[in-house]
């Protein structure tokens, strides 16, 4: 091996998603260094897969440094965690000042805050770039994400855009902010990810055990679904997965599948950030909830057996109808998740002072990625038209999509809950949406009940301020009085 | 003053909780040192409230502890965070081994994880003991939830079951458990109590909004449903709230208090340890977001003016049945909530390896704190009938009056969907029921989502498994074949 400085980018880490964005990088005409911790992965690799391409094998992190050209631009794609630390130990004795160190992997966001300071302060620069697309993309354009320090941007800008998915020629990489920003973005976008799943859930057990429809028919509803406004890969992957038979007895592979779902990871970080910034992210919230639920699985089949609920009967009324309203349920519950993602967005832009330029961040979710869909076409759009949009449902197209969907969204929760089966997500969006346009909510009880009990005092509406209530006052009542005889002095304090 | 060691018990804080506590164990017999920060304070107290009665004050740390027999008894009852690492700091030094320092504050669990360990390498015991009931329990009876190093407890078992209040003849209060299991327990408490506000508030929202009843007649509601099974201290105060009106104007206060609700403390906090453990507590969770909601109030404003819903016309039916209906929803919602809360403490008790009793925690909440109800006395009998209850829902009483709530229930979030109003809370619970008692849920389809991006792997139902889907193994397939005619060498790896 050479040790002349030929390298474009270096790559540590030769696990499938590696291996695939090095020779995605070679596709595109960089020459690329690649290095794993494990030397004869690099020499197999070499061997192999990258055969003949413009990619080059390092046997040590100071073979790989001195491989590339300067500024250097080396990205890892390890284990989120210390591993990250580790390397960025490790590859600090060789790097100079101005070189670039970009984590590809799927770090929290304060982790990614913490490198950028960090490097920062040892004249290093350092991106933490979220990821999306699965093994695939990576291979054939992934969504990317980077955030971090913006001095490195002008140096990786064109492999990261050459390497990205493109949507109608536009690449899926954008610059997102500062810090950790980028591995933030990509934490919503899992957490959204865990939501539109979720949502395909309810729709196929509201199918299957509701309408009593067979995986064939049901593919059959999702390959109609996916020409329409839910056309996206999400629904396009559940077709395929309904339609697939396991070839040793020619019966439906997902009826054997066990229904218990993981969640230790992105979705869950969401829910904790929405609930730390105080956003109303419930749907993710409820779709996290959802996997822990089918997780309690030996539990649930004890449930079964002891708690009743609606007889299903089998359906005979207008099977198109039900399964158009159903379409809409989705769609709409959709546009509230994303309504809720980009509330998140738009509250920590404000928390954590970061310029967040939600066109871009809607067009880098278009494509290459596990939400991709026409859908973020729309979001795009709406985003485009006005940067400054304040919720999704404010924009026009949007706007009159919910107001479309909602009969069939209600009509499909309400047939659920007289089947007895559970559509938290539905649901939840539903909740939401109905309280979200509400001018007036019943907090104004919670508040009393909270200084009934514990003089935690609340405000007053501006329309009822007077002499005795002044508008933006802590107010602390003594509420013990009974039926309304009660006099000015003896309980307002 | 004298320096001779009279004080059975010493407390630091005299914020009104902690004049209250002081003035309540007086009562009981016990002798209180009392010390605060500013000094002006203990001697306006001595001459005050504290007069003539067995409390003695300090005016400095080294004066309390000389004025405490030992082991000394020391409760901090200050702002929980850095103010809590202070007193302790301070106390050290003025401190013989076995001595017991007890933090009464909302101190954050994991804090006194940490405490119990720092304090028990220097030989002195440590107790974080949750305390609620506001100031009124304080000053005649709390419920308190001491947890930490077990060898206090017979030093401080007779003060605080003395003090703390009586339900049935027994006190709201016995050891927890181990570390931080006393404060984690109130934690949960005051997740449950963020859920049955937010129920009471869905309630009231749905008598207002959907059936346009006066505050007057929602009060006689409460006032009823308060003689039944919702007989709690929160509907009590409720009734009170409907009924009292402002003396300026004679008109309900409860429409004149902005509809605004903050969430940053001890809610949030258990919806984030429920995330963390992998346990779905949707109701709280829907009931942190809900006030995180209710704080968008110029937003909400905004949208009311362009998202529209059903129309809401004057209510016709039968008004009696609607109510009974929704005090069915009410019961039903509630029992789910509590349900996961002690399937939270469940996991807990698993995860943090304390033994934690649970007819004890249901008794300390009968009594005393803000949740304080009859309907825990039926979850004090589930427990000590089978303390090893699996699940609330799996007991006689419960599983019962979940079968005789659930028509009511269904038909009022019903109503809420066809007029409009947002019910969260009702709406969660009922999702949980339905998934809960779910054999089969549709997480299947979401292993296999995963399997088909991220090849992530599913496992087989155990009835399907066979020579190529072995039970327990971690599956992956390629999914991309179609309509079925796929072959198993092809598809199958």
């Amino acid at each position: 091996m050479s040790t002349e400085a030929v390298g474009d980018f270096g790559l540590i880490g030769l696990a499938v998603m590696g291996q695939n964005l090095i020779l995605n990088g070679a596709d595109h005409g960089f020459t690329v260094v690649a290095f794993n911790r494990t030397v004869s992965k690099v020499d197999h690799f070499l061997a192999n897969e990258a055969k003949g391409k413009s990619i080059v094998g390092a046997r040590s992190i100071q073979d790989l440094c001195a491989k590339l050209k300067t500024p250097r631009r080396v990205m890892l794609l390890v284990k989120a965690g210390s591993a990250v630390d580790d390397f960025i130990e490790a590859l600090l004795p060789f790097l100079e000042k101005g070189d670039i160190v970009i984590d590809g992997g799927n770090s929290h966001f304060p982790d990614s805050n913490r490198r950028t300071q960090y490097l920062a302060e040892k004249g290093i620069r350092f991106v933490g770039a979220g990821v999306s697309g699965g093994e695939e993309g990576a291979r054939t354009g992934p969504s990317i994400m980077p955030g971090g320090n913006e001095e490195a941007w002008p140096y990786i800008k064109d492999i990261f855009q050459g390497i990205a998915a493109k949507s109608d020629g536009e690449a899926c990489c954008e610059w997102v902010g500062d810090e950790g920003s980028g591995h933030f973005v990509k934490m919503v976008h899992n957490g959204i990810e865990y939501g539109d799943m979720q949502l395909i859930c309810e729709a196929y057990d509201i199918l299957k055990r509701g309408l009593g429809l067979s995986n064939k028919e049901i593919g059959d509803v999702f390959t109609e679904w996916n020409k329409g406004v839910l056309d996206s890969f999400l629904i396009e992957i559940t077709r395929d997965i309904m339609y697939y038979n396991d070839p040793a007895d020619g019966k439906p592979l997902l009826d054997k599948i066990l229904d218990s779902a993981g969640q230790k990871g992105t979705g869950k970080w969401t829910a904790i950030n929405a609930l730390d910034l105080g956003m109303p992210v419930t749907l993710i919230g409820e779709a996290v909830f959802s996997r822990c639920l089918s997780a309690q699985k030996a539990e649930r089949g004890r449930a079964s057996e002891v708690l009743e609920g609606p007889q299903i009967s089998p359906f005979t009324g207008d099977k198109k109808a039900f399964i158009d309203d159903l379409e809409q349920a989705l769609y709409a519950s959709k546009i509230i998740s994303y309504a809720q993602g980009f509330m998140l967005l738009r509250e920590a832009a404000k928390e954590y002072k970061w310029k967040l330029a939600m066109p871009e961040i809607a067009l880098m979710w278009r494509g290459g990625c596990i939400i991709r869909s026409v859908f973020l076409k729309d979001i795009t759009k709406a985003f485009r038209t006005n940067p400054q949009l304040e919720n999704l449902l404010f924009d026009d197209f949007f706007n009159k999509a919910i107001h479309n969907a909602q009969g069939g969204w209600r009509r499909s929760i309400i047939r659920g809950i007289e089947l007895g089966i559970a559509t938290p997500c539905f649901s939840t969006a539903l909740a939401f949406y109905d309280g979200y346009r509400s001018k007036v909510l019943p907090a104004n009880l919670l508040q009393a009940q909270r200084d009934y009990f514990g003089a935690h005092t609340f405000r007053v509406l501006p329309e009822y301020a007077s002499e005795s209530l002044k508008e933006g006052a802590d107010i602390h009542v003594n509420w013990t009085g009974r039926g309304g005889n009660v006099s000015a002095s003896t309980y307002l304090a």
